[in-house]
């Protein structure tokens, strides 16, 4: 039989050639890809000179990526698949605090550091609270939880990006939650900052008007027994950005406001100046199935 | 105001980010893309390390391109993608001579050769003969036309990549037909041939239990005054892979048989052995209309 590939049956015949793919998972994923890839080209027909310029920078994107920067990473970012991904993965009841994406800055393990610790290791900039309880869905409080912290300072940058200026695992820690199931830590107000825009995907940024900038935000991942843990970012509510992250990876319920507290014996119970400004995140973690659960 | 992304906000919520953009055809292709990529994502689901894998095997792909190699054109090409961008910027009438890829082998220009030359510059294998005319959709002859011609050789192989092996622009021809229309040449049958596959894109093939091969073609542009020039192959009837060529390349009407001629006076016209192949192609051109014509 000889094969006749028109419009008409080019995605039949894509399809069809997968058909012997042992690993039936991959063999789905390729055949979906087919799919949308095919609806893209019939949808945005694109000139032979267009789709070279596709080519072209598919290949720079490529040439970008290094140990150090991976530009496909970027490109998934800005284009929300990332995001899309994350949360596809991570569907939760609505009263669990919902999932944004891990980041690039999670490369060392934090430190273990005790509650009410500042991890700010240099600098004097005043420093704020962060506080919270770490809860189930169903209200009860996790004592023993395990709280990761991660951030970049108040000009913007993470630790690792000036090992020559600021000490090892600044702004990072990892907390155990207390009886109560709450956590608190000292630290500076982190700044906006834009993602590495110097490679081709920072060209695709401004060729569609758009900026390179994540609003200010804290990591954390919170993980307890018998939970889900959790990979997500608390945004800090005065920040620009917030509308328009250039990754999507806001979501509302995760934006809490620095309020000023002016309380001196509270400010000397937290080893902080006087009036500080108070940031509440409580963390609320979705139990695992167990196993038979569903019998 | 913030954003809140979700499974639900987030396709509308990247295409609304490209709204700033100043080339419109630019924002309607990446909205497009955007549209369709997420779709790929709800539909198969990937998890993380899918995603990872993703990520992994573009950034594969991106390090394989060099300027002998380009990677990127060769995934379009097993996803049939080269040949549906090809195919919707070459519609034509049903009557003319469809069109196929370019590929990558067109890289030098083919020598002017008087009609009847043999592009084969070495070996003893037997001499076939390709003859057509050259036609409009009407079926008026178009004398003058020119015809530049390449192939692989019997082992499947093009003279650029046997650089110390057989003369520069062996299998290579540029034509002018005759007062009716006419070309003819002496070459031998090309063989079928592999994509290059020890990269990203052959294990894709092997994970899906593709072979690389292409059926054995001659690739031929054809152009004529006043009409649009066409890029296409005669694929040899006899070959294997017409069925499952590995960019989808085929169309029916480009598939032509070798037929055995024995005719010792024909023979010694086309100054080849007797008996000999003959390979009849006819190449329909469709005119371009002129300024004004739909007025």
């Amino acid at each position: 039989m000889t094969t006749d590939f028109s419009e008409s049956t080019a995605t039949t015949a894509v399809i069809d050639s997968l058909q012997e793919t042992p690993d039936q998972r991959l063999k789905e994923v390729l055949s979906s890809l087919v799919t949308h890839l095919h609806a893209f080209i019939r949808e945005s027909e694109p000139t032979q000179q267009e789709w070279e310029r596709g080519i072209a920078f598919l290949t720079d994107v490529g040439h970008m990526c290094d140990e150090q920067r991976q530009e496909f990473i970027l490109l998934s970012d800005v284009l929300g698949v990332s995001m899309l991904v994350d949360t596809i993965n991570n569907r939760k009841p609505v009263e669990a605090t919902q999932s944004t994406v891990l980041g690039p800055f999670h490369v060392v393990d934090s430190p273990p550091r005790a509650l009410g610790a500042d991890i700010a290791l240099t600098g004097d900039a005043p420093r704020c609270v962060v506080q919270g309880r770490i809860r189930s869905v169903d209200g009860q409080a996790l004592p023993g939880s395990v709280i990761d912290v991660w951030q970049a300072d108040d000009a913007g940058y993470y630790d690792i990006q000036l090992p020559d200026e600021v000490p090892p695992l600044n702004l990072r820690g990892l907390f155990t939650a207390d009886d109560h199931g709450d956590f608190w830590f000292r630290t500076i107000e982190p700044r906006h900052y834009p993602i590495p825009d110097d490679g081709p995907v920072g060209n695709l940024l401004r060729a569609t008007n758009r900026h390179p900038n994540r609003p200010a935000h804290i990591h954390f991942i919170v993980g307890a027994v018998g939970h889900s843990p959790v990979t997500t970012h608390l945004f800090i509510a005065s920040s620009p950005y917030l509308d328009d992250d250039t990754v999507f990876g806001v979501k509302a319920s995760l934006v809490r406001a620095v309020r000023t507290v002016d309380d001196p014996a509270l400010a000397e119970h937290y080893e902080v100046q006087n009036p500080f400004g108070l940031i509440e995140f409580d963390v609320v973690l979705d139990p695992v199935d167990e196993p038979g659960s569903d019998l």
